[in-house]
């Protein structure tokens, strides 16, 4: 019984809908809102948390009829700012594939206020049901019921701006120039063929796909693994500021979920592209490169600054 | 009318028990209490957000009857878990005079879930009562009603290990190593006069004084303004690890509440020293270098890391 769920998970982060119907079915469970607490024990192993030690697993229900599997992630080294909660974790895996919308979501611990506060930035946050499976009688309950009188989107955004499930195509400057610290320009990436062009076409979209508008900083992080694989994550924004989570954390997720890195604490990082608008107010260069210090030794950061050409 | 907060509070951010007293008193309500609110116009004249425009002001009582202010920090250039809240401002700005409770604070936006989560910190937060003086109706409620079922030290810690505001003397190393990125040795700071001597004495009180029961790792930052006064401020960690405010943002805490800095977004840093335990698992030595690239260009981070002689 204990295995069960691994074995149902097969440790994806990514189970789509007809799939999730099957396995409630194999599971005996009416529907699949129920098969979702049965899957967290999965998530749980599925965390990295060198710090804690302390496993967080969450499994959440896209409006797709897609779950979503999200692990906590700690990074020796850092600031504690620098890790993945794992309600962010599955927020940022279902970002990264499209899905508009979270119904409902299971986790082992209680949200933390900064996990209830990310959360505010899907649309209709406070209709998420949330079930704890820690709990002595674990029961959805709505996510505005754990965060009440909420400050969010609303107190700061106009009505037709899209949150973060929904789509972004956020428009950057074309022009390249050289970011700060040890970043090229355009003509240097051709240079060195396709890999850093990869990187770059990633991280890129990364940006595109952003959700910053509170700042107006898109940015987008990619990286690349010993296999060439190339993994990227995308900005997204708080309106609380500080629970915002940054694309490197994105892309660690991105490459968590798609089964990269080890177990041991090494990542296998060889390759690392940051790119973001010229001037930004909010800058993630600093931060990208003391995280690849610290996580990936000796891999130099690639930052891309992008300038609109109006602004020539 | 509008201007008798900020004549009350003089740009303060700590009032004394009898002068509050004394100020209840003068503004004709019953209790210090009802004061708080009416002080909340002052605290929010003296936020910094350059990147939000966005001023949050909080006032909170101590169970001293001190009465502390807090306002919003932000750092252009940086990632937005670099910004400090209103919230967390009054605690550390509390932590800092050794106040040992809050009862009540008076905050101009409804608490984010970030500030609710580092709220849980302090002994009793259940019962702290928040009011809201941006709502229709202002009245104080307990921050229980406002984070229901928290996460919080009960979770993690054993019942004596003292919350945030208790008094700390965390043991350190007494053996200074050099910190990478540009630290030096004793000898050194010896050799350099006064003011780095100084600038380590304090950052290495705000390092013993730091509440960093989850991972440990005690530090401290001190800078230095033109004038030669010193700014220390001690780590602060939050059981849910990512709204933990860290040593570099306790001291421009500690900063901003003493009169210095400039409202024009310059901050006259002219010093700063970083004090970690060596082989910290979280460690600030990278985002401290980031935030003085930043906040003020030029300036050369001075870490120093202490090892256990025990460790020899
Ligand atoms: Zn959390
Ligand atoms: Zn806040």
């Amino acid at each position: 019984m204990e295995e069960k769920p691994a074995r149902l998970t097969g440790g994806r982060f990514l189970i789509q809908a007809e799939e999730a119907e099957a396995m409630a079915e194999e599971a005996g469970v009416a529907a699949v809102t129920e098969l979702l607490p049965l899957l967290v024990p999965a998530a749980q192993r599925l965390a990295r948390p060198p710090i804690s030690n302390y496993r967080v697993g969450a499994v959440g229900l896209g409006t797709s009829g897609r779950i979503f599997l999200g692990a906590n992630l700690e990074f020796p080294g850092l600031p504690l700012n620098h890790s993945v909660h794992a309600e962010q974790f599955l927020v940022a895996n279902a970002a990264a594939h499209g899905e508009t919308g979270i119904r409902c979501i299971a986790v082992s611990t209680v949200p933390c206020g900064h996990c209830r506060q990310f959360l505010q930035e899907i649309r209709g946050s406070a209709e998420i049901q949330i079930l704890v499976t820690s709990d002595e009688e674990p029961a959805f309950r709505p996510l505005a019921s754990l965060l009440p009188l909420p400050f969010g989107p609303p107190d700061l955004l106009h009505k037709g701006v899209p949150l973060l499930l929904e789509p972004h195509d956020n428009a950057l400057g074309a022009t390249v120039v050289p970011g700060g610290g040890g970043g090229r320009g355009l003509s240097d990436a051709i240079g060195e063929g396709g890999m850093e062009q990869r990187l770059r076409a990633a991280a890129e979209a990364a940006a595109r796909a952003s959700h910053a508008p509170y700042s107006g900083c898109a940015a987008g992080f990619a990286v690349a693994d010993v296999d060439e694989r190339v993994y990227a994550g995308s900005y997204l924004e708080s309106a609380a500021y500080n629970p915002s989570l940054g694309p490197v954390q994105a892309a660690m997720v991105a490459w968590v979920a798609a089964g990269g890195g080890g177990e041991d604490g090494g990542w296998g990082i060889v390759a690392a592209t940051l790119v973001e608008e010229e001037a930004a107010v909010v800058s993630h260069e600093g931060t990208a490169r003391i995280f690849l210090e610290a996580v990936a030794p000796g891999v130099h950061l690639k930052a891309y600054r992008l300038r609109s050409s109006k602004a020539d």
